[in-house]
């Protein structure tokens, strides 16, 4: 079942996907819904972020390759994480499908997408094994973790570097059938693939993540856990438009805009 | 004005504190209010969080003697941040005043308060100077930032040292008329006083930390900022009575409490 959360005739909503049209729900895919008899073309409605979390979880450093990467180009010795120790993005930074990124005035150029997997929590777990964790999965979609690497490097912590207004695209959807092992992470660039990664490939997966958080942190309903990236990312320029693409949940797109300086 | 977020007879709403009588508002501090006749005595009433942020920002080292300090226990040199980088907390460990900090059964002695000041952004902000940027706090609120110092040391990111479950006692109220420069900290552990600084005794002040903050990322009602802390905490052991007081703002009370192991 593919989840959408949307603006039609001014007003907030969730529906379900079928092929073309959304049929409008009454509540939500967390606390209970009703099908209604209102539906929408899936092209004439506005894409939403798919939800607001409570909580903003994602993992810093899940793919050997990407590890060893940003570890050369921050100067520093690559080390793969023995624990699943997960870390936080900003709720300011979020934007929907569609939206633009909006390069701040004074960075540099080294703007780089992250295309990432990302798990939407859909019930409270608190103390679940790893053989039960993703019963408490709603379901999937995709995150766009944006990082301004001079910042990275510069900034006793990532504010600024990961979570600048509109740094953090997420979307389109969520998907509730997701099968993780069949699936591959395409990034395009203006129409060019630039990354690909097998996305369940994984230093620590999904379930590992979610069992050992909960034994610390009780899971809500709409937290997500963005689950890391693979690969690197070419310099990003005002203009060009970024897609992450995961197998069966569908395309995430956003422009890079950096507003002329006045 | 003190503004209270409380409930009465099974339902959340917010009041003004007068002496020891709540008058209810219908509506919020954030987005409009208007008294109402009912009145509910404080004592009578149940603290709830004064705010749940949308976004909940966290200043590390922000006063010499603490960054000294704590450096010096994790075995590394002292820098004292020349810039102020902020960075965050999450939603899943407040809890109100009045409620018990459970100490995780496989935590280390080394679960320590830090007693911090708290800023509640009122208005949407977004690349406000230093010398407008107090304008955009409704009022201050008190933090005590709990860690368990030995994961604060192993783990990668903060995630279980600074934010288990209950972890981050706020409240008890939000206080608008607040002087920063006439303020005192102080932290008891039953009764007797263990912590004292001068509150605005800071090394990046709130204003700066404001301003700042928002010229890359736009601040929303009901974000607080907590603003590090000073000094040095004892080990806390289980039935520990935590009080962190500053000066005008009241006394955030909270116990300690390590279940029994099954």
């Amino acid at each position: 079942m593919r989840w959408i959360r949307y603006t039609a005739a001014g007003r907030i909503a969730y529906g379900i996907i079928d092929g073309e049209t959304i049929t409008e729900v009454k509540g939500d895919p967390f606390d209970g819904y009703e099908k209604t008899s209102t539906t929408h073309a899936l092209s004439a409605v506005r894409v939403e972020l798919p939800v607001v979390p409570p909580t903003f979880y994602c993992v810093g450093l899940n793919y050997a390759e990407h590890v060893v990467m940003a570890a050369k180009k921050l100067g520093i010795p690559a080390n793969l994480p023995e624990k699943p120790d997960v870390g936080y993005r900003a709720n300011n930074a979020l934007i929907a499908h569609g939206e633009d990124v909006i390069i701040p005035p004074d960075a540099t150029e080294k703007v780089h997408y992250e295309g990432e997997l990302v798990a939407v929590i859909g019930k409270r777990c608190r103390n679940v094994s790893e053989a039960e964790a993703l019963d408490y999965v709603l379901g999937y979609t995709i995150g766009n973790d944006v990082s301004e690497r001079t910042w990275q490097k510069s900034d006793r912590t990532l504010w600024r570097a990961k979570n600048s207004d509109t740094f953090k695209p997420m979307g389109p959807w969520i998907e509730t059938a997701a099968d993780l092992d069949a699936m591959t992470t395409h990034v395009r660039v203006n129409g060019t693939e630039t990354t690909r990664f097998k996305t369940n490939d994984m230093i620590h997966g999904v379930a590992l993540y979610i069992s050992t958080i909960s034994k610390y942190i009780t899971l809500q309903p709409r937290d997500v856990i963005w689950m890391g990236t693979d690969g690197n990312s070419p310099d990003l320029k005002s203009g060009d438009v970024v897609e992450v693409e995961i197998t069966g949940l569908g395309v995430l797109r956003n422009r890079f805009v950096k507003p002329a300086t006045a």
